[in-house]
C-alpha cells in the first residue's frame, strides 16, 4: 500500500491551508496513494493562543471539507491534526480519520501535552489552551492496523507498545518539533519507536517558517520495522509516497522475535 | 564521578583473559576512576556451547578474583558478565557488581536470552544452555543510583523503564551486538534509552575478533541524558573515562520533564 506523506506550510488563513492540502492530496491521488498522512495543525499556526481561536466542534467546517476530499479522491486521510472545541469549550489537539467513502473511522486527541522550558532554549505551554485525550487510537483498513498519535506523544514509548500490543502494524505521527528538539530527537524517535515495537513509524510535519512564532523543525519521516530511514524531507514544503509492506513487518518480527520475548511474566504493561 | 568503560579482547584462555581485566583496571584506578565497567562475557568466549565449560558458582575462583581487584584498587567493579552456574546445574549469563571493599552489592542475571535467526545474517540461541533471569537490578554508590542489565535486555524498553521508576540515574550494559545488529541497531538503542528515560546510557563491548565464531561489534560507548553521544570507541580493543553528572540528569528531567508527563492516569508499567 502506498501512504503519500506531506509537509506544507502553514499559513494564517485557514482556507487558504486548506486548499494548499488539497493540491498536495490531488497529486498524492494522481500518483496512486491509498492514504494520505498531514501534518499537526496544518490548517493553524501552532501557538497555544491560536487554538481555541481556530477551534471547531467535529463536523464543523472544517471537517466537512476534509471528509469530502476524501470522498471525492477515493482515499483514506489521516487529517494530521486540528484544534477540536466540545460543547463544554474545551479544546483539543485532534487527528481525525476518514475513509475513501469520506466516513470518519477514527478520531485521536493528543494525550500528552508539550510544557517543556529549556533554559536557552524553546518555551512552550500547550496546557494553556488544550485539554489533553485520554484514548489509545489504533484503526483498520484492509491493508492493516495502524496506530495513531500526535507529536509529543511519541516520546513516550508505553502509547507506542499499547498501539502495538493492540496490533498496529504502523504508526503514523502528525507532529511539529522545534529547532531544539528537532535536530536532537526527532529522527531517533521515529527509528526507535520502529526498531523497539517492529512496525513502520511515519511523521508529517509543517514545513518550516523562520519567521513564524513557533519555527517547525520540518523534516517528514517514514522508517522501517528494522529501524532504517526510507524517507525524510528536509525543512522544505514537499511530500513523499512510502511503500509499506505489512508482509516485511511479519518477517522482521519472526527473525528478530522481540515482542515475543518480552518477559510478559516479569513485566506489564496495561492501559488503565 | 569517573567512569571507565574497558572494551578488552577476550582470549581462550580465562587467566589470560582475567589478567587483560586487571591491567585496564590498574590503568583506570590511576587516571582517578571511581567506577569500571568490563564487556558482555569477557572472560569467556561468546559461544552457547562455551558457556557451561566456563561457568563458575558464585564465590568461584573468578569471582574472587574480581572481589580482589575491586579491593585492592578500591574501586567500583561492575564485572561485565561471566557465566554462573548453580547448584542445579543451571547456567545464568551473569554480572556480578563489587564495591571499593570487594563486597558483592548486587548481581543481574540476564533477563532476556538471545534467540535469533534472520536469514543471511546472524542466528544463535542463547536459550540452548543458559537460563533467564527474574529480576530487575539496581545499586546504589554514594555517587546515585545505577541500573544494570546485560546486551539483549536493553532492547526491551519495559526494562529499562522499571530500572529508571526504581530511581536509576543511568544504566550500565555489559553487551557483545554482532556484524548484523551492531551496525544497524547498538547506538540507537543506548540514546534511545537514554532519551526516553532521561539517565546516562553506557555499553561495554569486547573488542573485535575477526576470526572468532562470534563477532563483536564492539563499538562501546555512553550516551547523555539528553541522547547525545559522549563517547565511543571503533572495533579495536581501548579504555575511555566518562564524567557522569547526575545533576545534569535532573537537569534535563527540569527542562523537558518527560517521566512527570508520562499519562500514569492511563498506562502503567509494573513489576510482576
Amino acid at each position: 500500500m502506498k501512504l503519500a506523506v506531506i509537509q506544507m506550510h502553514v499559513a494564517k488563513e485557514k482556507e487558504k491551508n486548506l486548499q494548499t492540502a488539497q493540491g498536495y492530496i490531488q497529486s498524492a491521488a494522481e500518483k496512486g496513494a491509498d492514504m494520505v498522512l498531514l501534518p499537526e495543525m496544518f490548517c493553524c499556526p501552532y501557538l497555544a493562543v491560536n487554538f481555541p481561536v481556530y477551534a471547531e466542534e467535529e463536523g464543523g467546517d472544517t471537517w466537512q471539507y476534509l471528509s469530502a476530499m476524501a470522498k471525492k479522491h477515493h482515499i483514506y486521510m489521516v487529517a494530521g491534526s486540528v484544534p477540536e472545541k466540545t460543547k463544554e469549550n474545551q479544546v483539543y489537539n485532534t487527528s481525525y480519520v476518514f475513509d475513501p467513502e469520506g466516513r470518519q473511522i477514527a478520531k485521536h486527541r493528543k494525550v500528552h501535552l508539550f510544557d517543556i522550558e529549556i533554559k536557552g532554549g524553546q518555551c512552550f505551554r500547550e496546557s494553556d489552551t488544550l485539554t489533553a485525550g485520554q484514548e489509545v487510537t489504533v484503526f483498520d483498513t484492509e491493508f492493516g492496523r495502524f496506530g495513531l498519535c500526535i507529536c509529543y506523544d511519541i516520546r513516550f514509548p508505553e502509547l507506542s507498545r499499547l498501539m502495538v500490543l493492540e496490533g498496529a502494524q504502523a504508526i503514523l505521527v502528525p507532529g511539529a518539533f522545534n529547532m531544539t528538539t528537532g535536530p536532537a530527537h526527532w529522527e531517533i524517535l521515529f527509528r526507535t519507536r520502529a526498531l523497539d515495537n517492529q512496525v513502520y513509524c511515519i511523521g508529517a510535519a509543517p514545513a518550516r517558517e523562520e519567521k513564524s512564532d513557533y519555527v517547525s523543525y520540518g523534516n517528514s519521516i517514514a522508517v522501517s520495522p528494522w529501524g532504517e530511514v526510507l524517507h525524510r524531507l528536509t525543512e522544505q514544503e514537499g511530500m513523499f509516497l512510502c511503500e509499506l509492506d505489512m508482509d516485511y513487518v511479519e518477517k522482521v518480527r519472526r527473525e528478530l522475535p522481540l515482542l515475543k520475548h518480552r518477559r510478559t511474566d516479569l513485566y506489564t504493561i496495561t492501559k488503565k
